[in-house]
């Protein structure tokens, strides 16, 4: 994409009282100037001082108006972009949008990719690379947790980290390059080696606890799958609606959200659940239905948590059908064993009776009448058991990052090994340097042009 | 709803890079100062000049930063409500709007309704009550008339109209309680009757005019109805795909619509045509069945225009079989006869020799390899025959103008009987009122708090 050219997109989403179209380049205010004609103030928009609005009417080349809209004036570098740039506020009819967006190109505007605009203030150094990718996330995040994030790592947490991890490891290679330097006198020990190796297993710890932050990034990100499995009668859809109905609810008060987007997902305590939907398990003669049963199995698989609804009016007998193939899927994985119809007078079943372990967390409920699902909220909350992130703390959420931090991470091993036996300063050095370049590339001091496209794909068109 | 308390609202649609979050009120820029620290310029707001924008971040009650925004400050009466009031961009997460919304609600905000921002406007005397109907028309708009249509109204093109037309009838009125004041004097004649005579029949064919132009109004808004019938094998969905399939693609590329809202509806040459879809007529042993024909019937009932398709490889049977149904149900239609399947190399058939009268349109057309499509295109528009409308045309396309204006005619036309028939000019002076009424109502001077409630209700929340 080149740079020296002026981009325009909508940067709103379609159906809202206000549409917002964002132009960006060298040409941002001249290009608007030519359609916009001022009412108040009414000087031209080339003259207005930077961070100020003007009202007034866009019109097409035959002087019609299409629109009474606000134009906010950026001059660089002083802008999200660095370039500079209006903002025009119109209403928010796509018909209106759509021919704004035209007269622009018309005048010589070029339509914006998705995340342009991002990619343009990491090319002109308003941000690092991953503070960019971080506003793709912050766009996206729909939890406290999530938003948290994504706002320290926009914010440059993540970046301050990095960056002293590559202060104390070019430190470390310039000790370890001076020590090269001077190889012949062998005399000379610039570098205390057993310094470089509390230094070296220093840094090794810091991108560990970076790598290993990622399980709870990904969870907190994509939420943590739940499975829910259970004979078809053992009311494992009224439990779903149950937990996942109230959520709902809320959600559209606040806002239009669409019902499909949040299917089967709920927040509770800002942690976010993905509740996979499973076949119900079909019992015919005591005998168990192949195909059900395969599907269920599938999403224990791709599960952390797996619900397994049980009918509390015939406990002992759904267990005995089905323990003998859910209990070894569950291994690695957290089970809670939920007898549901509470309601139905079923005489309390004793978990150690039903021969399982004390220590498996289960609950008592009735779905129906929406008896325990608090307690089996608080349950999964529990289950869960994701550390309370403060606004410092420093968690990996993208996959490119966690894969540069792991190979940073073999590398620096690897320069432990080295100074452990003996490895020579330059093989060493040579680790180091690779250690160094798997961090710039999270901040993107080394990307190729290849790997920003893919990155900056994946945005919104307008941001 | 009060006006004296500060009010806020999302401004644009969930799914966007930026979310716009507005507040208006007495209170605007002090509450949205206390959850606002400014960056650039490091002015606080309360303190910056109207028409700037101020960059900062967004906190909570915690200090925690909820977004990195750019906040408009506006000062009464020069915003769109009249009132103090900011606009806050935001990044496009719903998490982060509803944030913002709770923060300001929590300082002192009220969630705004629907059109609340627009009917402060007309209660601050921004705009009359038929301008500010028109916003809603405009971000309804989706063609090129609709939106000239709207625009045309919002910028006072019919109120100007109204206005002169109460200043006749305020002229007319004078005149005639003039008489009235000096009814004693039988030999003074203030009024000229036959002036007043013509006066009243130019302001009635005014009137007219405007009701009349309610039917090209409602067409151009809502579309015209176009029934597309025929039996099951004439190649009815294939026509409908390749009329409406090529503007759905359009309509996806400039902005992604979703298919469902666009179903069956286009605009061709800036005129929207909305498909009515009906169940094909199946053929039975040369009877037909009454379940699919019944449904075809009802479709024609609320078209405008017809379009019969007719396989012609077999014409002549199709004609017999439906003729005798489809043609009387016609009346008052525009039936365009299109045959279909061009492409199969049938016989060319002659209209007249079908048994159609001459000036029935009729096309020959491929729907399956396209051939024809544009033709059938251009026979719509000119079917339609709509005016032209030039930016400066009034054309009524709200129900409530159209009731008022229908009341206005009835009232003039009782001041034309009385002054024919010597009513006495106290009643003839009494209809005048009425017709000033109605007409004031379209402005909103003399509408009841009720009817507001009704009109702003179908507004959209920050409009």
């Amino acid at each position: 994409m080149p740079q020296n050219d002026t981009i325009c997109a909508i940067a709103t989403a379609q159906g809202g009282a206000i549409g917002l179209i964002r132009v960006s380049g060298p040409q941002a205010v001249r290009i608007t100037a030519r359609i916009f004609t001022p009412v108040a103030p009414a000087t031209p928009l080339e003259k207005r001082e930077p961070y100020t609005l003007t009202f007034g009417h866009i019109r097409d080349d035959r002087g019609e108006t299409i629109d009474e809209v606000l134009v906010s004036v950026f001059r660089a570098p002083h802008s999200y972009t660095g370039e500079d740039a209006t903002e025009i506020s119109c209403h928010g009819s796509p018909y209106i949008l759509q021919q704004v967006m035209q007269l622009l190109i018309a005048h010589g505007c070029r339509a914006a990719g998705p995340g342009e605009y991002t990619q343009r203030a990491f090319l002109n150094g308003k941000m690092d690379l991953s503070q960019a990718e971080a506003v793709a996330d912050l766009i996206a995040s729909s939890s406290a947790a999530t938003h948290r994030m994504a706002m320290n790592q926009m914010r440059g947490g993540f970046s301050q980290k990095l960056k002293e991890l590559r202060g104390q490891l070019l430190h470390l290679t310039s000790l370890m390059e001076l020590e090269l330097d001077f190889s012949d006198h062998e005399e000379l020990e610039f570098a205390d080696r057993s310094e470089l190796k509390a230094l070296a297993a220093q840094i090794h710890q810091v991108i560990e606890h970076l790598v290993q932050s990622f399980d709870i990034g990904n969870a907190i990100k994509n939420g943590i799958p739940v499975a829910i499995i259970g004979e078809t009668n053992a009311g494992k859809s009224t439990l779903l609606n149950a937990l996942v109905g109230e959520e709902r609810a809320i959600v559209s008060d606040i806002h239009g959200t669409t019902r499909d987007v949040i299917e089967d997902t709920m927040d509770i305590d800002g942690i976010t659940f993905r509740f996979i939907d499973t076949a119900g398990i079909r019992q015919t003669h005591d005998t168990i239905e192949a195909l059900g049963i395969e599907r269920s199995f599938q999403a224990i698989k791709r599960a952390d948590i797996v619900l397994w609804v049980i009918d509390q009016t015939e406990a002992e007998k759904q267990i005995a059908a089905l323990s003998g193939k859910i209990i070894p899927l569950c291994e690695g994985k957290r089970l809670i064993l939920t007898f549901n119809k509470s309601d139905l007078n079923a005489p309390p079943a004793s978990i150690e009776a039903l021969g399982f372990p004390e220590d498996i967390p289960s609950i008592f409920l009735s779905a129906k009448q929406k008896e325990g699902i608090g307690l089996l909220q608080s349950l999964l909350v529990k289950t869960a058991h994701l550390p309370a992130i403060s606004s410092s703390d420093i968690i990996v959420t993208n996959i490119r990052h966690y894969e540069a931090l792991t190979r940073a991470s073999e590398a620096i091993h690897r320069v432990q090994e080295g100074l452990s036996t003996g490895l020579p300063a330059d093989l060493v050095s040579q680790d180091l340097r690779e250690c160094i370049f798997h961090l710039s590339d999270i901040v993107g001091e080394v990307t190729t042009d290849e790997v920003l496209g893919t990155i900056f794909e994946h945005f919104c068109v307008g941001k």
